[in-house]
């Protein structure tokens, strides 16, 4: 009986373990890959074919910013999926808020072939830096929230927490910070902005190192 | 032999054990999410990039009641998503119906790309705000008769029966409910209209609880 | 070693037993289920919203052929699905000729989101009609011959084949039948060809129960 | 404790076996998959259906060229799909940098639909043959990194090497030759160029063969 009540999904409130309910964790999983799966393909649509036209190669080099931020967005997202995939490998069990929060950070990542195409259709705009800082800031924080009530809330494997806490709460932070620090840049410069962005790829981890060396 | 017709999908009319069949259960959930997340991530869809404009701050500002149509459709789809999830985890079995009523509910899923981006077009419209009650009450009454059917049916894990009489039947019930009420007041006024849907968020689960409480 | 060389997808030629490599047979049918969700999803792309009118009411109105053809695209390719599922959980083992001939029907099925909007921006057009049913056979007789090699190569479950002989192949070979009947029809009435499709939902399991009778 | 460590996905550097990961593992060829699924799908949305034509047939004709670029990119990203399952089907592990350059080679598949659309355009156009083959090697050439790397790092079972390394290898290799050589031939003649891409179905498996007995 005490085992049903713990298989019962509807015995609130109530954690549930990942063994005891491995389909419906999977489901969770699923969805959410889906979800990033379907959002990083939809990234091409912003790359328009363009309709009959004479140059055919001069429109291509002129679909060079475009490429550039379908392959930005492509890394990001493919970075975004990687962290998600580390996360919930750690999770022990999940509730129903971790699951809320989780589409509510699903929103954030459905945003970003829109944003995608507006930063490759105007590649020098402060608008459209701003907007792209914006999505990623916010798809970043709803990642960093995640991690913060799972840790709070009990949901992380006992072997994961130091690493968690240690490595994945740090570097998703940083990556928090600097898409937040560009948004003021981009008003200046988009050019500095977008180098802001891409420094993370390479000093990301380091940086989520150091302060994880701080706070020991 | 008798477990080997309990196991074949073939000898109907009969319901499959979840147990027995657990790839084709499986399945049914999977190809469900896989058409919950392509649904919801289209929903970016509904958002143009403006072609060559000027001022691109206040083309994103027009966007604004798009954005609204986004954020709330997310919710909504979401919302159905954590529904499913949760009643297809109190199923013990699954049979053909069951699978033929799921596919019914799916349809009404997949147009909320459409009334979405509908709504964020005409945002002050009678007819959009009309029509996007109506796909929202066809999938909400759609999901209903599943969990009747199902119960009927005996398709239910025992232990989940009296949750899904006591919750999940009537908060789903009230969310039909609203959103039927709410098309006569369109006609009056669509924010008022736009309002009752808001209110299932706050309200929802609490008149599902009051339902409940009377009917015991 | 005997066990090594059945596990390896690389010795060829073979069959591999779904128990014996139960990750990679699910590849296969989570690949299927992923093209059929977004296929059947894509369908709501064929339904526009119109931009800038002032009588909303009356563009949905005249929306309607397309809203039908979306309704019956959803439920062939919903009944596709099924069939496919059905199918599938029949299978004891799977080799690479069946994974190629699965390729060349899903080739067909992710055809049908441009079949249907064809459908439905040209409803009563002989063109329309008969691109159409040429795309439902292709997919139906590409399923059929699936079904057929799988028979033959002996990969069917044993206490599933008498069900396939009797029931799936003729039930699926008489969608074949009416879809080809339909293209030489659609010359005269395109109203006769589309409504033999809808018969298909009424009579075909009636239909393939029939010449199960007449094989025994 | 030992356990526990090599099952943490956080104890880097590390592999992990399938085996003790195998949810995380079932993940990575579930996002491939899920990508693998939409670009194939998305191909569809290439063919346009015309808008408001008189002479629906003769618009169709002319679709010609779009529905062959379909059907050749149909044909590419499934084979490129069985040759990942196959390969990920001999991985005894997995680790991070895998992952990485998986997330790489993905970005060239999901520019797929781009491509071939531009194709369907522009089938007679060098700039639009060059593109395609440009996509298809660096879709090509990053899968055999991939192969190479899995082999180099230890990540492929043990039974499974020899195959890999006699068969999977050299086939793939043949793929990004042929697509690289049919650069050049594409500014002499685009139909010489594309005859290429279809001389890898028939001969590629063979020429594969070939360089492994050149091997051994």
């Amino acid at each position: 009986m005490a085992e049903n009540v713990r298989r019962d999904p509807f015995a609130r409130p109530g954690k549930v373990h990942r063994e005891d309910a491995e389909i419906e964790f999977s489901r969770v999983v699923a969805f959410s890959d889906g979800v990033f799966a379907i959002a990083i393909t939809l990234l091409v649509l912003a790359l328009e074919v363009p309709a009959g036209v004479d140059d055919l190669a001069q429109e291509l080099v002129d679909l060079n910013p475009n490429l550039i931020a379908y392959a930005l967005s492509f890394a990001v997202v493919g970075r975004f999926w990687l962290s998600h995939h580390r996360f919930y490998g750690s999770l022990a069990r999940f509730d129903g808020t971790l699951m809320g929060l989780n589409i509510f950070y699903l929103a954030w990542v459905c945003l970003v072939p829109f944003s995608s195409e507006l930063l490759g259709e105007y590649s020098e705009n402060t608008t459209s830096t701003v907007v792209y800082a914006v999505n990623m800031a916010g798809a970043s924080a709803t990642f960093v929230i995640q991690i913060f009530y799972a840790y709070r809330a009990g949901l992380i494997r006992e072997e994961a927490k130091a690493a968690e806490r240690r490595y994945a709460g740090p570097a998703n932070f940083v990556v928090v910070a600097v898409f937040l620090a560009s948004i003021p840049v981009a008003f200046v410069s988009t050019v500095a902005a977008q180098a802001m962005w891409l420094a993370i790829f390479a000093v990301g981890r380091r940086a989520g190192d150091w302060i994880a060396r701080r706070q020991t």
